[in-house]
């Protein structure tokens, strides 16, 4: 028999968007299966999402604490968790599986503070721990093809950048009708409390910086932005200018505010040699210009695409994917890396291509550099 | 805890592109678990994959026969089976699985012979069992949508119909120098033992009618088409003239010769008060203009999709969910309906929303009627 | 100084609308200048045409017979006129013209009786006169460019095509409610008195043979088709499938009902090395995906078209050209070619580069053989 | 007879892509005809030009200094002029006309300094003469749309403005192998002596200021700016913070190395209600999405469209206008601007829609201000 990871969950009862996501991209391959779970601080729904998934009961915690210790302790205790909580959570959720000795994977902006998130990546270094943060975009077929093409030199030197991510969920903030108690359901997103310093550039905006990066390489030297809240407590909308380690210049704009946007991230890189633009949208193609050529739409799953990275597609062109194979796509190579390690084995680069607490690190420090540009009047922050 | 259904497979050893698609659909809902299977005739294989989902060894089955027979006598044995062999064995495998009186699931085309499609349809009639054809397209939210959408009359009364359903994997089967042997992995495809007497119009064709149908409701009166083969022995390309037994006319297109298209299954309903365009390159959209209005892209899981078949999405708007999610909905409907029989209840209108044998015998009177009509000089067939 | 033409218009009153687009596109160069007309049948509008573009009053006359034979006795005469009245007047008054000694361009459809179309192409070529019928979208760059590609084998050997030419102007034509004089103002055109034996296949319709014929040079030798005009004298919607003089199988549909297209002409031609793709809405660019390959979007004005035909647009890339350059590109190589012939020169194959009485003779050919088929039940006609 | 106006060019001679255009779009509307100009500096060329525009041999003048006078002097002098030369002698010509008493029509930008551009402005205004600068973008008849949408409320309240024009002609510039005379045609572009303190801002940067000051009437209060020469005298490429005088955020980006982009000029507003989104690429549509709507795809000449400004097209749905019309509607305001004026009545406020000095000056202020910002390190400044 195929030897089969056993992970838990902290967050993700029935119902709750990302933690379903999570639950199912991990289904796709049969090589990790659900045992352990604090579902919900809701008795309830606690209960009820153990059953649904065929939990032991003794398996359904109330206290993600107490799920440590005990599955820590145990001779079929979890491989890995899987953190789908709240954001404001993930901090002390993540170190306390760390400091179990568990393997970990959490969902994006990996906490609120740069010294917290310092301490995570430091924890998992130490203690030698898997710990993947899901910027899920990057599992993405297409964002691997464009990543191998930059680096095999297909767009040459790299001379400008541009990514947006828009949405237009948060539209209803800026009703003036509406105040406190008043709003809508989604009002903890611009509560500080909830939210860390930001909500916008937190929540999506980081992806952008997360996915420049993954495709590139390059590192943000320091920016300068504007933000705007509208009236709320946190940012709905920002700009920015960046400029990169190696004298880039690009721009990046994300927004819950822009009507006609459902989840528009759009990354655009222009080099010496050609262009590449990917939407997620339309996550299966990718549009590359070479210089002096026509725009090509390049599709996953067509024999055209020699990359490495082509082949990690599931279906034949022209099937769509979507955002469930992104995600498993990124589980895949966790869960590689980890059965490597339980085998003593080293991972091979195709294996650990996922984003890690290092990534969440960096995502931390750009929606600290943001805010702090924008109150200080849009002076460049250094990150 | 919640009920599980048990299934089982013939057909769909690892790496078999459709019957790994089945499997992670029917992962997506923990309502259901591989138990069973008889998943190749090379036994390497065969056993190889029953030890990937942990299949019992005594339930990896050499033969479908002898598995049909076994699980329908255990207790604990299989609620449906999932047939995903090459096309040539549908018939005689579902034949079995009724006899035995279990539950099926069959890829589509469900047989070759009109006699063969009554057969079973009658047997799964006299024996009260479910029979699903995965028509997959059906079960994107937004073909859901468009459906209920002619139904409340949004587009007036249908006045022209346009389909279209064109690949282009097939190209190198039109070179003049490969010939015999010499073809490539696909000639299988256009060879009449195992495609029946017709490719093209069998593979993709078939799925024109099916949704056409399940969008309007209409049924096709007759038709009078052309096929090309190009010198192969079955078709690779046809168009259809349609009359729809409310005298409405339409036309057809399919292909597998088409340079540039990946999967274009796309359907356009045009009535008096409007139309509707869907297109399975990107099933998270609707285009519906209104009557004298501007075109709207309408958008699975956006607020204003007031149809109840808009509930049906699992992700957020912009966040594309592809063709796993299309097979999981119709998975969704048929295992609830198994689940509601199991418990001596009666399925709602909703559960029953899925492709069942008679949409297979429909198919297969299709492709009878088209090749009937093209071998006769275009002459209207009536169906 | 350049030698310019003098040309006078029949038809063409100001706010006519194709009348106006062909003065515009003639102006595009300074080679012709408007000098004479018998533009509206209604005395005030013929006056108030010739005064807004400054024609000598003696020069605007009330009746085309008149005007062919004064302006064929000046010195100064009228080198060509330019027909762009209704079209059931287009046989008499081009038939005047040419009996005058005087060259014609017309808009089609160029008649409706194919004895009227013959005998203008006879008197045409007997008198060694210049004859051009305006299927204007022959005119855009690139559509010059893929019959370029084509001719260069580009796509290798044809083996489908498919076009469309689809509308929704005529919707509120459906409507019960309406009848007789109770009808919007384009009720003229399903009166068979004003457009012949049909509406839409001879309104749109002849522009896909015709454009078909242009980019591939393959004939049409039999088609079978389906009409319907909901109720009305003349048809609104046809289907066709098409047989080409070398075997190769297509099908064509327009309409006037279609809701959400406006001006909707598409033709696709696929080929064993790959398939070229082009849209009205967007003649700028052409859609080519060689076999195997990514689909390129070609833009007119860009550096890779290397086709001869590349050279033809006026702007550069990026900037849309749209209807009025199509026209004067078609006017550009007619004047070319008349300045030729009246210093005794012979025309490039370049400057006869426009359509002419011939396919004008082709399209009434292809209307008739199509509502002939489509009376027959759908039976092929020979054309 | 109606009156028609009489207009000379400095600059625009044979095969000069603009001046060509603007001649093309004065002729549109036969309301203005050629009679004098100083086409080019080189003799030949200038002789040549008049020949082929049939002037009058002593109307054609060597020198610009010359032809004011001449023409201010003649009793039929020229209503107008067009000035169409390169950038670096706007200001002089411009000048010398209005001093002869003459209309300016003068391409954008204006000129190169701040103060050069007030002298003109207070020249203009002191002689009472019409001064167009033609930012012909605004021509397009969905700007117009647009702008009355904005002004009716239909996107409520501005809350995020978003631009960007970009193109990739200047590619080669990047070569590092080129240097000095070794580089394109292109070369004096980046040559501070014609081409002032910008090149990318200033040649097309600023069409988005001028452009969203036309649809939404704000004002740019300050903005900070990075640009990019890479290596060359000027600019290639700059992103820019935007503050509007009312509050609201926005970004501009222009480039003219961003491979696969031609002539991408894109702008977007979002308000509280609904954004629209319109691009150059395709001028006869816009995107407008109402808040909680569907996006809608609204197209030029349809009935659906109730504003005034829809009116202004001149060709039916469906049938591209492109650029010549979007510069023939610019002229066509102009020109009954000054007919209203000879006639000495006073121009409507729809006929008085065409950009003026004024905007040219603010075009001046908003490229001096990005290369100051730039060079200043990114701080803000004021407008």
């Amino acid at each position: 028999m195929a030897e089969r990871l056993r992970y838990g969950m902290v967050g993700g009862s029935l119902n709750a968007f990302i933690g379903e996501v999570h639950r199912k991209a991990i289904a796709f391959d049969p090589r990790a299966e659900l045992v352990a779970g604090c579902f919900s601080n809701i008795e309830s729904e606690n209960v009820e999402t153990g059953e649904a998934y065929h939990i032991a009961t003794d398996r359904v915690y109330a206290d993600y604490m107490e799920m440590a210790k005990a599955e820590a302790a145990r001779p079929d205790g979890i491989d890995f968790v899987c953190i789908t909580t709240p954001n404001f959570l993930h901090y002390a959720i993540a170190k306390e599986f760390l400091m179990a000795g568990i393997h970990v994977v959490c969902e994006k902006p990996l906490c609120f503070k740069v010294e917290e998130a310092e301490e995570l990546a430091a924890l998992a270094a130490e203690k030698d721990l898997v710990f993947g943060v899901t910027y899920s975009y990057t599992g993405n077929t297409m964002t691997k093809v464009a990543k191998e093409m930059i680096a095999a030199g297909k767009i040459g030197k790299i001379v400008s950048v541009n990514a947006e991510y828009v949405q237009d969920w948060l539209l209803d903030e800026l009703d003036e009708a509406h105040s406190g108690s008043d709003k809508n359901l989604s009002v903890w997103r611009t509560d500080p409390e909830f939210s860390g310093i930001s909500n916008c550039v937190g929540d999506i905006g980081t992806h952008m910086e997360n996915m420049i990066h993954y495709l590139t390489g390059m590192k943000i030297k320091r920016l300068a932005a504007t933000t705007n809240s509208y009236g709320n407590a946190l940012d709905l909308n920002a700009n920015m200018l960046i400029e990169y380690d190696n004298g880039v210049n690009g721009a990046y704009w994300c927004s819950q505010v822009a009507a006609g946007h459902m989840n528009g991230l759009k990354v655009c890189i222009y080099g010496t040699e050609g262009s590449l633009e990917w939407e997620q949208h339309f996550p299966d193609y990718l549009r590359y210009t070479p210089r002096n050529g026509a725009p090509q739409t390049l599709s996953r799953g067509c024999g055209y695409i020699k990359e490495a990275a082509g082949a990690c597609g599931r279906l034949p062109s022209g099937h769509p994917e979507g955002l469930y194979v992104a995600f498993a796509n990124v589980y895949r190579n966790i869960i590689s890396t980890i059965l490597k390690k339980k085998a003593g084995q080293t991972p091979t680069a195709e294996e650990l291509d996922f984003p890690t607490v290092i990534d969440g690190l960096n995502g931390v420090k750009f929606v600290h550099a943001v805010i702090e540009s924008a109150k200080a009047g849009t002076k460049w922050v250094e990150l």
